[in-house]
């Protein structure tokens, strides 16, 4: 009789177990149908937005994750399997365990590409058409990628970088710029007949340039050194029109002085002669 | 009798599972109410203090957390009940703890943002409208954001960096600062002279200078090259207004000098002249 | 009878566990003759694209992944095996995970340069023929392999590098590049003279130079310092043609400037003379 | 009779586990009361020392530790209580861990800054009003916080940094300073008399200075440059007043040797004039 | 009789025991044995190709690991033998957790060593002979070893690291090596003349050196300072002998301008005297 | 009968667990007591040696490390016995076990301070008052103690840093050092004259020198640049006496040279004068 | 009877632990006594070859490791005898890991260490005697230890660091080394005649100097700048002498050259006066 029960319970586990197994494979394969639906779906609406990514590329990410998730769901479903059989599965687990170290070790810079990404997207750090610098790139940023930015530089280049490397951001693009000219004049000069030509220089400028938009300012005398005093100048102008403007001011500024006569400083020196005879004689410095 | 036993042990197990797998259900669908409760009302209390959040980026920032906290506790449930069906579920776990790693390690900066500015904050380093200098951005606090703060430069750029990087502060916006102005004169000249000279000038500080708020002093001789010695004068001013009064001081010293016929030096050198013809005569510079 | 019941029992185990082991041995052979067929195909089609990969390592690097492969499916059958007989298998698998940690952890780089060799290939970032800087390596894309890239330098030198190490990628052969020109005039110099004639000779660039593909530009006065004021010029050519036509513009620029006898200028020193004699007597500079 | 012996051990085991959900409820709401009290009583009597905490910080940071804490409790009794029904909290323990894991990688530069603090107010490195200088920052100690120091410059602007990048410590108020007076001199100098000139003026040192509790001295001959011997005088002073010392000193050396008529060397240059019509015939350099 | 059992059961379960004791050291025996010969195998097959490792080394590695080997085997058996007899051996493994993890973090870096001088030779980056440039060290390649390479500079110095601190190699054995020679010209020169000359010396290049295996170049302007005109001259050489070419280029180049009497600019300064009395009357710079 | 046992079972199950319970609480304290004594003695005893610990510091060092035992055994025995209860203690090992992470990396620097500075004293790498540099401090080393090293500057300031930090010692106080002169000497001097002369000067060395051990050395021609020839001599001294005699060296060299009358030498630089008349006519440098 | 037999039971379990308890008592007591003896073997025997490890040093590290040995075997044999009595070690083991991470993190750099300093002698990469530069320390090494190695410079002061921080070592005691001069002369000089004289002079090179062991070199014109020409020569010498070769063949080519009469060359400079009426008039650059 308890061979009999035993039989019962058998069969019972058996049948519990074939049960379990189809139960899992199903599972395993509707779990996979849907988020491979998800999956497209959040290809084709989510990055419709500021993100630009091209429909090969697009394609190519989708299958490869599509690939991934299956692959993973499947070897879960397995291993699931396997533990009915009371087959201990400590070694494959173990053994997947290293690999998905080693990957997931690898693959964190990834993960932090993709989340610094979205937050430059979600905060509006900088959109295309700004001009930003990011470490060594200087420039006006030209697309922003799901893992990558690009920035082209004035001379023609493309910086391409990480966005996990996307630590500092400097954006010229935000607000008005400050033009700053430093003009050297030598101390021999009358400061106060320099600084009423400077004013008046100053007054020409708003009009004149169009970049401009609040009367140009005279900071005043930024440094004294041995050889020159040095006054800045400073224009408020359009975003990113300051080296224009700067170019420009130079340009006129000297024309206005050069006009008037002013002369800008050459570097001098002082030079006291001796002559060779006199070398040690006048060794004693130390006089009387 | 034991079949029936069974049956009723079964069935008791059966229907105490069918129970657990309902109030499971029910707890998750509960806990996530809860959750997204407490996330709303954090989000419209909470940062409504200094932290400035823009209405878009408040709601989008609330909607994704929500998900996220969905997500979890419903994977949690689902794993609970499958667990309750004596599926092993060590593989469904290892499978989700690879991408939990990856996850956690690349998310630990997003930690580290958050949990620094909040003590930024806690600790008032710095507030919206400070002058500031962190690493390379130095400037007025614009915006100190949940994950980011956000300095302008004078020139007008905005510097954008997470506050995970913020280490160092330099806040000039808490004390008085210093205007200092360093004075080159000649070794030739008349030390005691000069210093009653620049004495009588810095008398004239404080009541033409609003911004200063104590008597301008005499710092002495700070340095003393082979050129030039070098005076420094000092200023305690309002903050900030540091750069403006020490440009103020170096023009109106130049000016007080001029009228006074003290000159500033050149850089001296002096010159000794040997002909092409003493050179190798000259050679045995060993005399006698 | 309960004697022959656990010996059936035991029976049932015994043969069980048979099945068991000779099951698992099956599967684990079968495995590695699928996944073997899988390295082999991947290797034959995948890497047919972009990536280089010569026919000796192409067959060394299969082999060696087939090799890493038998070993730890073997490793995990026995594991399997051996806890079939209720043998403890914590101590091999802890002494596998330290050896694995290990590994797993020196291996990391290697994950890392092929997922970042994945997406330098997947988001096009460079390819063979480009003219790039990364790093200190500036040069021509040689070849982009698996886990390196080869720049050829424009002096023959070859910098060989983990794709791993590549963060920042500056490609200058995406975009027309900018020949830049800067050219220093003396102060004395009749600005709207020389700028007369910059134009003049701007004016040749365009038809006599065919890598250039928009008229060259006089962007102004760059910097004005005291010996010099600096003008820049710029001319668009075709990618990476700027360091060509920028060397030709001097040249062009030079010879034309000859030809109309203006000066470029030397450093220049205002020198004023002092006797020695003058020396202490002067050094009331205080005068009065 | 086995039925009622299931159902005495079925109440048996409900009763018992409906004990435990009381009892652990009851133990976790104790344990929270008792360690909100050592909280609040720790942050009353402890940091009354050198830690400088006002009053509103204190409250919001008692009060911040009492949250987390009661939410850690309850959440560790909830899964305790969830366990007793035999419910694998396998997942629900997985899921915090990724949490956990984040947030303890992100939390772990706070514990640094927290062990740091401890370590430099229990080993007084430095405290309130010391002149120190840490990493960049250079100034005197105003607060010495949980987490962070602030130290101001003497230039008025306040350098703010986690305890966590103290790591090298310079504190100059521990002991007596050094003043140090470098005096360059000519090479045409008599030394001898330079030298007992010197040895007169550091005579006049110590009864004029205050600041000064030792002879000062005489080091010797640091430099001997192409244009110039330097000699080193030092003076010890009170610690932090060698800034002070050394610029009196300077304008006071300067004075005495301007008095015995001793001149400071200005840069020297031994220069040997060529025709430019000897040029090229002089080129046979090598005579004869 | 249910004693009876019970001691059948026993005695089942110790001769069981029993087995599985002398089953698992035969088994560790035999094991130890396998891999000593595998070990032995490789050592003397596998490195017999680039690699160069001496005799002694040889064994001595080849022992090191043998001894590593059985310590591990023999441990991982003990483990598994005492788990038999019930004995929880959490203990034993946590300790030998900690010894291994710490080993495992410090062994870290040797398994990068060994991985990444694996990749050097597979990928054959560089080989005996090569003139390379890696980190500091530039030199002939003199060893690859398993674990550092050695690099002979020219000047007899042996550089040593290990592989992996090989990151970014440089290669100058792989291409023909470009001679690159700058030349000063005066700006007084007539630049059409000296080009003439130039390329008539260039003509005289390739048919002199044997190591120059494309006609001489000239680039053109490189450079245009305020003191002198660079021009660039390159030669395709062999594998690096352009420092060998471009000395004897250098030299050639001087004498063949000599020849012709061209001259070579020194650096020139305009200088512009002013009286000392000139002064302060000419401080007036704004004349009129 | 069956309720009976099983009575009797809870019984002896509920007695044994009492047993249990009160044993851990008996062998904690026990515990707890013989740890504090230990650590007592340890603090009494061990440190008497070469690190210096103040009696306050000791005391305070001593509470804090019993407190944190004392926390930990407690903790220990009580999850323990909530687990003789048979409740599932998983939930406060995984709370406590965020918390030791977060802790356990917090710490490791403090680990890794004090481990390091077992070995400086161990290994005798430097004791109070010997002279060294260990990064940027440089000085005489006040204090080693547990977890920082104290070093005072010449100049009085105290560096103090985490014993963590030294790498790399410099210790200037282990054996003699070596003084270095270096002294230029003009072109046109009779090399072999001052050689006699210089040889002459060091035979004055030793016997005038204490400090000095050995015959004092002319090392040779040390460099040879356009201007001068520079001439090394050495002087092997006490340890830490080389700053002194290089000093007294220079000091009796200068005088030595100046009465036998030989000239040190200025800068020299050979001025060729063009009139700027002559400037473009001189243009054709190529001449003929 | 069933009583009896639970009795029965009870007390086969009962004795079996008391046998287990004995067992693991003595085991470990014999596992220490074997430890220790093969430490002191160890230490006896095998450092006695190229690490130099003092007396003293000697037994304080063999007793180190005893006394850790020790009490990590009777911290594991407690933890499996109380695991014996079915009391859950989970706490234990918990508590003694968050040490052991501590401890293993802390202590990864001391394995790194010694790893590395056993490659260091294992591969010979340096030893005593040896001359070479590592990091910052250049000089002799002086003693290659377990943990740190030390470098003599040859101004006496000692260089002591870790072996984990030899990464990159330089050797200048394995193969000879080359003397390299580098010699300016005048752009006015006829090098022909020069090189005549230099060939002249390195045939007295090999013939005089002991320690050169090849004929002398001249490499060619290595520079040519705008006031120069740089010939480079080179001489091969046993290992080391590089410094004193050069420095008396410079010493020597001096003193040859004088003899013969050849002029090196000071700075040459053209310059061009122009007088201060001049400088307006002559503003118009642009002639004609």
């Amino acid at each position: 009789m308890i061979t009999k029960m035993l039989d019962e319970e058998m069969w019972l586990a058996i049948s519990g177990t074939a049960l379990k197994v189809v139960l899992l494979t199903i599972g395993a394969y509707i779990l996979i149908r849907v988020v491979r639906i998800i999956i497209r779906k959040s290809f084709s609406v989510r990055f419709k937005g500021p993100i630009k990514v091209t429909g090969r590329r697009h394609q190519t990410l989708s299958k490869l994750l599509e690939n991934v998730v299956t692959y993973v769901i499947w070897f879960m479903a397995m291993v699931t399997i396997l533990s009915l059989f009371s087959i201990n599965i400590s070694g494959i687990i173990a053994g997947a365990g290293v690999v998905g170290l080693a990957v997931g070790f690898g693959a964190q810079n990834l993960v932090r590409d993709v989340i610094t990404g979205f937050f430059i997207i979600f905060e509006d750090q900088f959109s295309v058409g700004d001009y930003v610098r990011i470490n060594q790139a200087e420039g006006t940023v030209q697309e922003i990628g799901l893992r990558t930015t690009k920035v082209q530089a004035w001379t023609g280049e493309i910086f391409i970088f990480p966005n996990g490397n996307v630590t500092d951001v400097v954006n010229f693009s935000l607000h008005n710029s400050i033009a700053v000219v430093d003009l050297s004049i030598s101390h021999d000069s009358d400061l106060a007949k320099v600084e009423r030509l400077i004013m008046e220089f100053l007054e020409t400028v708003q009009p004149n340039y169009e970049e401009v938009i609040s009367p140009a300012e005279l900071l005043g005398v930024q440094n004294m050194t041995a050889t020159e005093v040095v006054m800045r100048l400073t224009a408020e102008t359009l975003p990113m029109q300051h080296f224009g403007v700067a170019r420009r001011m130079r340009r006129d500024l000297k024309e206005f002085f050069d006009a008037r006569g002013v002369e800008l400083p050459y570097p001098r020196m002082v030079v006291m002669h001796r002559e060779p005879g006199e070398n040690m004689a006048d060794a004693a410095v130390v006089k009387k």
